[in-house]
């Protein structure tokens, strides 16, 4: 498998699913690992073959990942070469436990220095208290208190999810400009003198007592809209033709 | 629907799926979209019913989703009531737009005073340029460049996650302590004192030199674990029977 490269995959969790149900679930487990750049799987008892034509064709281009997984009869051994473990699970427990949230655990699972994993019980009944009493620490991940019942590759798309972006160390919003670069104040200044040039030929600033606000309403529009110089160009074009005289 | 506390349903924003192909991605956007306490659905041209069998079983629960959905038969019709849109996708276009991460594209959505929107593509062919065009930003979710196509349900989930945390305005981790309450130092310093003296009518602290140490590093164990009152009972307990004389 290909490395993410914000990713080492010795220092991503392996993902461990106890008990998993249904094939196609596995697969889509495998799908969402890969889309946040985890490789690791292991398997506990697993009811179907993950390996299987239903799996594989769920899993949509994530079949290294099946491949690949690892499957052991218990828990126990699943977790045996693991340092720090995280359980996810639904419901409250009568334990003495931390209880947190995806990002939280995230940010303790980054910040172990070891062999991690992050544990998801079977699709309907989820991990049992014997389960994850080995856990260091578990995750509740906040939703609806209505319908809280997430699909198993749901969870753990939250998980990765989490972990990936974590991994990003940035917010990676930005403004996109095409092929073009941001206008400058003077390009965005040359297009406000040829329109209100046109405009004030034609009257359009007739009333001297409005005459200053019309303006700044009329500059605000385009200030805002964090034109391209591109679109400064397309612009003079628009004022350019509307002003010319039809023959 | 029943409404969430902290998701008022007039200030959530409404799912808008641009051609969908495939009836159980629709159930599964449902149960998602449940999950995320949002309740308002619009179809725009969907290539099968939305309220199929396959679709209504794949949703898990949040049928009354599907039977409420809206459908129409063009994206202009279905944001024309809409006041702030955004637009998730996974290509760059060549345009001028804001890209926001999921956490920020949230923000920008929850401080907008209106009626909002958030647009998915078909399964493949994600949203049309045509499409993408009419929205006030773009959403880029930040995952594994090599394998970054998402099933549709869970680039919804993501969304709704955010918007769902972002709503909680907190960070739900906590320590639980299940039936008891957490251990006062005074209880601690009382079960050190125990074990110690134990410990010290068996000869466990006889190097002088080295008693400090090891009195420190057995303290260290107990004080990180985050004791509970009945767990310092049972630990008690634990010492007074192991140096119960065995007749």
């Amino acid at each position: 498998m290909k490395k993410v490269t914000n990713a080492p995959s010795d220092a991503a969790p392996v993902v461990i699913l106890v008990r998993p149900q249904i094939a196609e679930n596995i697969g889509m487990v495998a799908r969402a690992m890969m889309n946040c750049g985890l490789g690791s799987l292991r398997l506990v008892a697993p009811r179907e073959d993950h390996v299987c034509a239903k799996a594989i064709a769920a899993s949509s281009g994530a079949a290294e990942v099946l491949e690949q997984a690892e499957v052991y009869p218990t828990l126990a051994e699943a977790v045996a070469d693991r340092t720090f473990v995280l359980a996810t699970t639904a419901r409250r427990r009568e334990m003495a436990k931390p209880v947190l949230s995806p990002q939280r655990a995230i940010q303790a699972l980054r910040q172990h220095v070891g062999r991690t994993a992050i544990l998801f019980g079977a699709e309907r009944t989820g991990l049992e208290n014997d389960e994850v009493v080995i856990a260091d620490a578990l995750v509740e991940i906040p939703l609806n208190p209505q319908h809280s019942s997430l699909n198993l590759s749901q969870a753990v798309l939250i998980m990765g999810y989490e972990w990936f972006q974590a991994g990003l160390g940035q917010d990676n919003s930005r403004l996109e400009y095409g092929d073009s670069q941001p206008a400058t104040k003077i390009e965005l200044e040359a297009f406000f003198t040829h329109l209100e040039t046109e405009l004030i030929a034609r009257g359009y600033f007739r009333f001297a007592d409005k005459r200053a606000r019309m303006k700044r309403n009329l500059r605000n529009i385009f200030a805002r809209a964090g034109l391209t110089a591109s679109e400064i160009k397309t612009l003079h074009s628009v004022v350019t033709d509307l002003v010319r005289k039809v023959d």
